[in-house]
């Protein structure tokens, strides 16, 4: 079943005449077609038993019919009156929806003020947005397609990042070049600011990479991610720069070990808490268990905000498509980081990284 | 005054007893402090005659001290109740608001919901973003000095882009070599998808910089910009790339002459609507009107999304302190795509360019 199809069954097991998608994020994921609309509107209107269509600025209607968007798409100029163009493209398609259902978290006071003008005898108790996260929850083998090329992608920046490493270079240096490969190779896009801390630098969990040489003989670590057809990678490794002391390849280890094992570990039937604790208690056991001070891991798809969230009280059951990260780390201020983290999704048996690049210790030259 | 004064003091004149800012970029241009919460709360609360405070995540309370932000702090952990929260400390600190001014276009479904509840004898009547979008009209001087040096760092990257042109190259790859530069020396982010088009490419208002190789005698276009300490620059430059045909000159230069008449012409007392139809009678004279299908400006600050907008239509009358942008465009489909865009500021005599690279078309050898 489509996307669109599992709203229009759930607007129509729960009695909603149509329901109003705002967030551009999530018109992405049901019509492919990617676009932030700022201050403009942008809109999909789903209905139980009807086509859906798109709303959308005038200049931006080819767009939408280059993605192969099946169904209609009405366009409106900047001098026109958007939701009033809406309440007629909608009665034109559907009379007058009684019962709306809206993104709660999403849609402005405003904008709901707005068609609600529209529709004044309508109620709009609807909230689409836990139904929305539940759907998302779930990647079908094709959107762990996309994740399993953007992983590739992420393997090659590091690959890139590794190869950069030499004295005298910034961690700045090192996204610069990161990035400029990836642009000449066809990846515009990052997830989010890549990030390479040197040392002490990678136990700063609020850091970003700076004009600094990178330390010689010391860990640096490397949490990057691309965008690929709209899915995304997000993977950390940590390796060294020269020859590291003992102490800092003990931490590294007991990371590692809390990394392999909660990934070992990843299967249905096992709860996002229980998963965030096995790595936990490894931590902890070691005793460094004050310095792994965020969750296990995070969900990912369209971007890293999403569910599953990996962590202590979240009891709910891992099943396959899930998507997430397991991302433990060790940050000891003014000492040493580490983070060791693949985002994985969960198969009938385990769980398949989408991050192949070993996590075994790499040492790289001065 | 401050930004923040200047909302005590419409608070006070309208009779409101608070003001909710909600929308993270708002935040930033009051405090300084610049996060995208995403799906946890950030807040700035603001009395008429009291003390404002900031409402965050716990892990970002650090980040907003570290700004110098004076005033009071309050944080929050993932599994407490923010709106709750936010409640006791209002209440603390200011008994039981009555009227409250809410950011409209901002503030979502769900979370006025919850503001709503805590305060469910108060009244939720006062819009916000109107009076901030006005107040963001007008730059201060210092905004001006930080929109300046965001302006010489768009200049430093046409230097790299122009420097970089060559037969072989592709169009990602100048903007790989512009930003692999620019991070090298310190500047982190660009203010937009940086835009490169060679040849009939740049006649497409939708395109963006392909895998295709710069085509030689054709005019190729740069549209770019950084941020810097929050404020952004954005500017374009057309520039021949090797020796390019006498039609691609005389498109040139009559966008060339449409942007210094209007840049000339750009000074208190004009409106908007005027500034645009200087630009557009030149270049409709010269046949082109049909070919610049845009707006002449855009307002621009920490984004390119603000106020004003020069366009037909828009009878503002231009006051010193506005800042935007003045970008002819000529855009005819399979052939040929200019565009020229300074971002100025209005002083008492005229308009000050926030960049200084020439607009004078410049023939680069293949």
């Amino acid at each position: 079943m489509s996307h669109i199809n599992s709203v229009q069954k759930w607007l129509a097991d729960n009695n909603y005449d149509v329901a109003y998608i705002s967030d551009f994020m999530n018109i992405q994921y049901f019509t492919g077609f990617s676009s932030d609309p700022i201050e403009r509107i942008l809109a999909l209107f789903i209905f139980p038993d009807k086509d859906p269509f798109i709303f959308a600025p005038a200049l931006e209607v080819e767009a939408v019919k280059e993605t192969g968007w099946k169904y209609p798409v009405f366009g409106y100029l900047d001098h026109q009156d958007p939701f009033a163009l809406i309440h007629d493209h909608i009665t034109d398609l559907a009379g007058t929806p009684k019962n709306w259902a809206i993104e709660k978290n999403n849609l402005t006071v405003e904008k709901y003020a707005a068609i609600k003008a529209q529709f004044a005898d309508s109620e709009f108790t609807g909230n689409l947005t836990p139904f929305i996260e539940q759907l998302k929850l779930f990647k079908t083998p094709e959107e762990i397609k996309e994740l399993e090329i953007a992983g590739k992608w992420a393997d090659r920046a590091f690959e890139i990042g590794f190869n950069a490493l030499a004295q005298g270079k910034t961690e700045q240096d090192i996204v610069a070049e990161i990035e400029y490969q990836l642009k000449r190779e066809g990846i515009m896009h990052m997830s989010f600011d890549t990030l390479i801390q040197s040392g002490a630098n990678a136990a700063e969990a609020h850091g970003a990479p700076r004009k600094v040489e990178l330390f010689p003989n010391e860990l640096c670590l490397f949490d990057l991610g691309v965008v690929y057809n709209g899915y995304i990678s997000d993977a950390t490794r940590t390796v060294a720069f020269g020859g590291v002391n003992e102490h800092a390849k003990e931490v590294y280890d007991v990371c590692l070990d809390a990394q392999l094992t909660a990934q070992a570990a990843a299967k249905p039937g096992i709860t996002a808490a229980e998963l965030d604790k096995i790595a936990r208690d490894i931590i902890s056991k070691a005793g460094y268990g004050e310095y792994f001070n965020h969750r296990l891991g995070h969900g990912i798809g369209q971007s890293e905000h999403e569910f599953p969230s990996i962590m202590e009280g979240n009891d709910l059951v891992l099943q396959p498509g899930m998507c997430f990260s397991i991302e433990p780390g060790i940050y000891i201020p003014g000492d040493v980081g580490v983070r060791i983290e693949d985002c994985v999704h969960i198969t009938e048996n385990g769980a398949e990284p989408f991050t192949h690049t070993t996590k075994q210790l790499q040492t790289f030259p001065l």
